[in-house]
């Protein structure tokens, strides 16, 4: 094996071939600021809208739903930051699995004097609704929870969840970056308000997003300035990125259900394997995303293990991948009340598209030789 | 002529080829996200890192100093809005000729209370020193003040005002967007502490830009999420674009005194033009960017006049080509005192590299043309 083999399709994906054909034009030709009236940006301005309904299409939404944005974290900002600062003061309720880009922002309201509620989840990471129901049954203005979780894969009944928020009058949020592309997402029937999208998550190019938004919501932009996207994100717009994340979407209208499957007979494959080699997998019995595995080996940190397995061509992350760097225990795996030192052993592997059943277990045999190595190790220093 | 000839890269420009090659192993291979620890999440810290070296190198400043961002707009945001919301409350001073991207978040900040007071400019739309003198007696938390104009050009002297604003130890920041690339640009000259970078301006790729920040400045993220740049801008690092930023600026300080000449030389040749056919070029006398021209026709609207020349093939700009549709004169003239009436016929030329004489000849032509046609329609319409 001469290229190292890449199993962080939740960190980022790979951009798709025919995404990148359709975004060349845009990148070798000479651009129009989307904003400007000339022949240039009018073409510009074409290409976005083109875009915007294949983004539309790809989550039942409207085009003019869509509000584009540099990414996810961007559009989760503006998701929560955003309506936030329309209603002025009030309380949040977020579940405790979220994703940085929801929950610090969350946490930054705080020091602007807004309440900040953790929504306790089960030992899946979910939220349940009678959780929902006992948290919104105290004044809540904003509520967030994640369709897919970065970290273990696990999905939310979001549906079911926003159909209790509706019925409180409190709007709601879904981070679904993780969702988009490995299952179905359909924001109306998801039943929030306000849904996030990224388009690196999706063999489509880093820098662009989205936020899908209820436009009956009142919210303030993140960023001013000169008007861009209804005013709601100024900022010349990124045309190739923008492009590239329509084409991206497009290719997933049509090809989700085959990936589905594929990714998950890969991953089958996968935790088989590992359960062999005495592998704990998290949320194993959850409804899960079909690339997601998230285990760990008594007595081994994860860390190390990532280590060796990228020594011997094999990239997987431990905890989350993207955050910064942190030897803190996985805060979703504490949240579904794993034992710290069990939780410091974890590791993901997020299947992709181009991945193989011959790199699985290629995967599975590197593994199995660091697994043994690494308790020697660990053996002699005891 | 098949093609239309583009004369508006204030608002955007081409990219660059070089910046393409270098950017295109980055959009065909499979990339790891620049927190990840493995091979190919090393790789690209290691490409944004050397890209940092690069807009670091083209300004004068220390790699540590540079925060990617988005683009533009968002480094404004950051510069104003990031600083404010350390600080808690006082007052923002900016001059009345910004471009949105700093006017409008620091009218964000009045709605939060913040006292915002507008510098007044010159006729040349120049900030002068006694005045910067007379508005910093006033206790002024924060001074914004654009290195250079993107409708007339106009450049302050950034330096003498820097060295005021630090006389009085208030934080000064400099949007310099449009003068990169196009003026010799020094991050230790300018007496400043912070200043905003955009990378589609300089023949780099959209979605990424930059604030230098001197490190001793307290400042808080406009992004949260995963904690990258710092944690000064969070969100998963658009790879690509910063590496194309980076190329971009080397580029810019190999070839900037030869592009200031050709530039310069061009637009002397579109100026005579213009003036032979009774253009009123607004700031003529001021020190300007070499590829900017902004002028108007007695009688004519601006916007109209675009249209016709855009029929005849000439992408040019009226007023600012950044800002969303608006029919409203420009808020720079009407700072350097130029008549409502006469600033609604204001259009501009932003030259680029990829121009050349026969252009700006093709563009007199066409220019003579059209206004004797819009000249007699208005006679017969009067
Ligand atoms: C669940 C989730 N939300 C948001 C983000 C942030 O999106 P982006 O990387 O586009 O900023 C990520 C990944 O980083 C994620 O996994
Ligand atoms: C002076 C100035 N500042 C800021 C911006 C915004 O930069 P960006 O287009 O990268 O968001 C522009 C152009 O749009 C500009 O001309």
């Amino acid at each position: 094996m001469n290229r190292a083999v890449y199993f962080d399709n939740n960190g980022t994906t790979a951009l798709n071939p025919k995404v990148l054909q359709a975004m060349l034009p845009y990148l070798s030709q000479q651009q129009g600021n989307a904003t400007s009236r000339h022949i240039f940006g009018r073409a510009a301005r074409n290409a976005v809208d083109q875009a915007r309904e294949q983004v539309a299409d790809a989550v039942g939404a409207h085009p003019s739903q869509v509000i584009f944005t540099g990414g996810g974290t961007e559009a989760d900002n503006l998701a929560i930051t955003g309506v936030a600062n329309a209603l002025g003061s009030g309380k949040i309720a977020i579940s405790n699995i979220e994703h940085p880009a929801v929950s610090r922002p969350a946490l930054a309201l705080k020091w602007q004097g807004w309440a900040v509620e953790q929504i306790a989840t089960n030992q899946y990471g979910q939220v349940e609704k009678n959780t929902l129901e006992t948290v919104l049954q105290k004044q809540v203005d904003m509520v967030s929870i994640m369709l897919a979780n970065n970290e273990t894969g696990v999905i939310q009944d979001i549906a079911a969840l926003g159909e209790i928020a509706r019925q409180h009058k409190v709007y709601m949020h879904t981070d679904a970056v993780q969702a988009l592309g490995k299952i179905p997402v359909d924001f109306a029937d998801l039943n929030v308000h306000a849904m996030t999208l990224s388009s690196h998550k999706i063999n489509g190019p880093q820098g662009a997003g989205a936020l899908i938004l209820d436009k009956r919501i009142d919210i303030r932009p993140v960023l001013y300035g000169g008007g861009q996207e209804k005013g709601l994100r100024s900022g010349s717009e990124n045309i190739a990125a923008i492009v590239g994340f329509g084409a991206a979407c497009q290719l997933i209208a049509a090809e989700q259900p085959a990936r589905h499957a594929a990714l998950l007979g890969l991953r089958q494959r996968l935790e088989q394997g590992l359960s062999t080699l005495g592998a704990v997998i998290f949320a194993s019995d959850a409804e899960r995303l079909p690339n997601t595995s998230f285990f760990a080996f008594d007595g081994i940190e994860g860390e190390t293990l990532v280590m060796a397995l990228d020594r011997q061509g094999f990239a997987v992350a431990s905890g989350s991948a993207c955050s910064s760097d942190s030897t803190e225990p996985s805060h979703v795996l504490l949240a579904m009340g794993v034992q710290p030192d069990l939780a410091r052993g974890a590791i993901r592997v997020s299947l992709g598209n181009d991945n193989d059943i011959h790199e699985v277990d290629a995967f599975l045999q590197a593994l199995e030789i660091e697994l043994s190595r690494l308790r020697k190790l660990t053996a002699v220093a005891i």
